[in-house]
């Protein structure tokens, strides 16, 4: 473990992404203690063996949760419902707050209500939590207690349009068309048939096509972008990895006022900023003004395997010219940008760090 | 090699798709010989190793085209182009043709140089040749002398497609949203580093999102189901498995009419007929109606595995009620149901043989 | 399903060893009637999407057991113990029984109890159960009532090894040092972390490395070809695929009388046969005698794609002379050759069928 | 890029293992400057898409090597032959050299001409050289000017067998049988049709058994290791995944002192440390010495994925009791701890620097 002064709590560390979050942390440099908890049995790292010699061992998520004090962050990586019994009392005791849960990503309890089904038992801090699209959101995050990564459908789809939602060119554009695709740590740690090796191998598993939960908090998202309402059309499926998430979205726009290719690189290189120049972690694909394919091919898209294990958004756009469709790539790890590293992200705002400590390492 | 009487030749066979119909072939009742024919120096087993054992070994292409006389049947597994100079002489010599290739899927000319960029040397044959999704175009297959095989991402969509188009439910639809993925044994067989195994592993390939060469010849076989003109926006990507397409089809319906999951199944039960009393190759996935799953979940839906190696399309489909969206998944092998299983159900149809005949056998 | 006139039960048909069974009957012109079995409440289809429309539904296995009547012969895909208490009737109503499970492999009670830890209750069948690796034991098969299929890696390291342990060379051979990787199919159907997608994408799994049940079948099977005991170092691991085998066997050869590579081809093209003149599903590559590669590479080594979904097994070899090893690599599917395959082929012989009826399809 | 003071030359930065040592080199405190360099035309950025936004170009390595006046240090990660013409140069003008390639791996220019087929023009250095197990050859690394990584198998296997090799279990031990399996990037990064993802999906993909290169290494690193001459039996193959190496290794010991998997474990741990108290990067899996599973299964092997994109070793052992046989696995990333990870680790010995500095990052 480093050197630094801060000490975190990871709660629900047995999962995927309480692992990632653990791991992330072990390489901040201003993070000294990291105090994972679950209440299951097994050792940690049986659960997370990548992260064997860490020395990390699991606490009683009770135990901490009733004598916070010593704790400077908490991350809470806990199934829908439990953040919301959780959060007050870490904030009442001065701790930071990055949910990376659902329990905070709406603003209204009737909101959550229907995309989660159970009522929300800390109405009073919906209003305060601050959605956690590190470069969208950020000085509200700076000055927030509590921030509420969105989910890592949302995250993706947000980065890949909001330039475009915030242009004049999708003034006239009708609904967005998500298709995304998840690794299956994206499905969770529970043992499922459906998500063993044997069956998911070669495979794809398109899953929750009636309406991913996500939906909703993409509109929102995408509504904040666009300064009105939006529509998402959202298809959702497993891939074969195991981390990462691909996103292709598509927007019809006015098609007397269709852009090229082009255009929309400058477009969405002024928004975010070319190469090293830009913001750190969402890089545009723009090969062809750097020497790059003379014409085009695979490599003007971004692929999965580039961001892993990264806090990294890689963006590629196109236009279908003669059908007035702008296609929009995100890549991101579904575990990395996607959760803990947004959230690592997020803490260093909070916490007036370098946004980029612990998140410097580049994908795979 | 089977005892059957009929000698059928596969040119381009030194490719994927070749190599697929000449393993189909060895396992027809009807065909005693198999001539493949490859104008390359490699031995047929090395670029085939699956079929070691075959006996079998590549001929010259010219010298067999030459002389056609004792071909029953030839497929055409050839680049755009090449198909279009060896029809006619097949034709005239009285050999049943199907073409894999790209060269007779378009009704005339001009969209033929719109999608491939050069000139059509058999524009006679254009009008005569039937468009071959077996299942749709049945009739005139079995009097034709030349059926074009679609494109395997067309075969899917208008599988996936034709029952919804056809009825009332899409009246108002808007643009169908294709999103669909193929192995990369779409991508051919010529070495390129983008498509190594390294750079592929565990990642996804989006590729000509400006276009694919498919998308107007969908335009047009969705069009002839929908009696209407059909735009088709078609994002196209790589995934990490080197056979089956999986394809999703999202349509908005009339928001004052839209099905519910179950109308939905009794519409595409009712126009593929349901389980092994319906159409044999295509299974529309109704799991709940036979005491499947009792809440939905993964199994409701098809996966690119469960067609593998085979000649079936499983469709699964749902409904996002709050936005009016049909959701619509199908699954094929691309080099079975997708080229090389539907050209021998082509040509048992042309034939007069048992449509099931060398494709009897199911998915892994 | 087919118009034969043979009626088929597979018993345990729940999991990935009876479903296959169920999948390579379905294409069997001799039978005309399957009858699954399963204590489970799931549907068939859910449990074997792959087989939908193939309208086979579970039966009860105690009410089927109990009036075998109208059975020609039975398929056992059960846990150990199971099979031994159903044998005894079936074989009394004259039903002949391929075993696919561990009951019947060893020849004394003993044995069997080191393995499996249990005590053997059909003791009397013992030393009448057929061996079932098809090649080698073809002609007791013939003539057998009751056929023990041996493990997935027995039948693969008996194969690659048998030519060599038969022949002089192999006199003064020490262990053979096996290493085998399954794909996750071989783990089983029951739902466990280890082999979830998240976890075994992009890995391999080592397991039972102090020694696995199917390392003395081995050694008994071994020293049967080479009429001598053999002491069989195993060592197994799951790959990142869900079906086939990739086992290769090291054996250190008398240093004065290494073969060559084109010495050991003869020894196994003598053995096997060559091409499709020889044993139809066991193939020996022999690339570089038939036009191939003029130096070494990949190609002279099979793969385990090559004999996906089929019943062949494919062998390569090779020498280090400067060590004096002969090196031996055998690729099959454990679901097919590796088990339902290999099933089939038994019941083929038993009934005097056709020895390839409904197993001559290649692999992909 | 980093803050650092040092500057850093990758010569050869086009392939897989100089585009890893980038990467790792953006992440290290101590290094301000990278220099890649490729005499091929492509953009960096489309080699290694991963490191977009690096900022990153290729440099002519020519110009750079006639001027290495600034350089700190050099990385070569170069064929067969370019490293020996480019070291003494590079040397004379101070700069320390590590070497990822082969030409000073081997004590002798016969040892080099065997395996390699060339002579060796940097005769003067060979002596001089210092192999890089940074765990085994720390102290001779401290005082090097020139390292020779180790091949990647080579790292592996010393690491996971030099516990025992130098302990009294080994004494009689004969011939060490190593069955190792790489990612595909093993292969390289040129164009082939055998690691197409199409060919290699799904299979595994034996090669060079009649002898790798880095089999006589192997038998050297070994041996400084056991004292004496080692046999090594090596054989391999390429896995589906595209990064990563899963080594086991069997060694016969004396039939009447086989230890039990207790003792090993103490032999292991007593040689490397237990968890964070010992060697960082290597660690030995006794899970079940920390409240781990209380019957053997999968969890007490490391696998793969553990150490993807890390520097780390994860080692598991067991015996076969029966049969006097101990089983060894390593586990690295072929690109990690295989190649530029330990390049970077002797770097930081080489440099005096804190020896994880830019490695402290676990794995996926």
């Amino acid at each position: 473990m480093s050197e630094g002064a801060l000490t975190a709590a990871v709660f629900g560390a047995a999962g995927f992404t309480g692992g990632e979050t653990c791991r992330l942390l072990l390489g901040h440099p201003g993070v000294g203690r990291i105090v994972p908890t679950s209440r299951g049995t097994e050792a940690f790292e049986r659960l997370h063996p990548n992260l064997a010699g860490s020395g990390l061992e699991f606490e009683d998520p009770e135990t901490l949760a009733a004598a916070p004090g010593g704790l400077d962050v908490a991350f809470l990586c806990l199934p829908a419902g439990e953040a919301m019994e959780l959060a007050p009392a870490l904030l009442a005791a001065g701790v930071a707050v990055v949910d990376l849960g659902p329990d905070f990503r709406f603003a209204t309890a009737d909101a959550y209500r229907d995309a989660y089904g159970r009522e929300h038992t800390a109405r009073e801090l919906l209003g305060e939590a601050v959605p956690g699209v590190s470069e969208l959101h950020r000085e509200r995050i700076r000055s927030a207690r509590l921030v509420a990564n969105p989910g890592c459908y949302v995250i993706a789809a947000t980065l890949a349009t909001a330039p475009l939602l915030r242009s004049e060119v999708a003034r006239a554009a009708g609904p967005v068309h998500v298709a995304a695709v998840n690794g299956t740590s994206g499905a969770g740690g529970s043992p499922r048939r459906e998500v063993m090796h044997a069956a998911a191998f070669g495979s794809m598993l398109p899953y929750n096509l009636e309406g991913h939960r996500h939906g909703p908090e993409m509109e929102d998202r995408l509504a904040e972008q666009a300064g009105d309402a939006v529509t998402v059309s959202l298809s959702t499926a497993h891939g074969d990895f195991a981390r990462g998430i691909q996103l292709g979205a598509t927007v019809a726009v006015d098609p007397v006022a269709v852009p090229s290719r082009e255009e929309l690189l400058d477009l969405y290189l002024d928004f975010f900023g070319a190469g090293h120049e830009g913001e750190f972690f969402v890089q545009v694909n723009d090969l062809e003004r750097r020497g790059g394919p003379t014409d085009k091919d695979y490599s003007i898209y971004p692929s999965v395997r580039e961001v892993l294990g990264s806090n990294f958004c890689h963006l590629g756009l196109d236009v279908d010219a003669d059908r007035g469709l702008v296609k929009l790539v995100a890549t991101i790890d579904n575990l990395g940008k996607g959760a803990a590293g947004s959230a690592l992200q997020n803490m260093n705002l909070m916490l007036g760090l370098d946004e980029r400590d612990g998140l410097r390492h580049y994908g795979l």
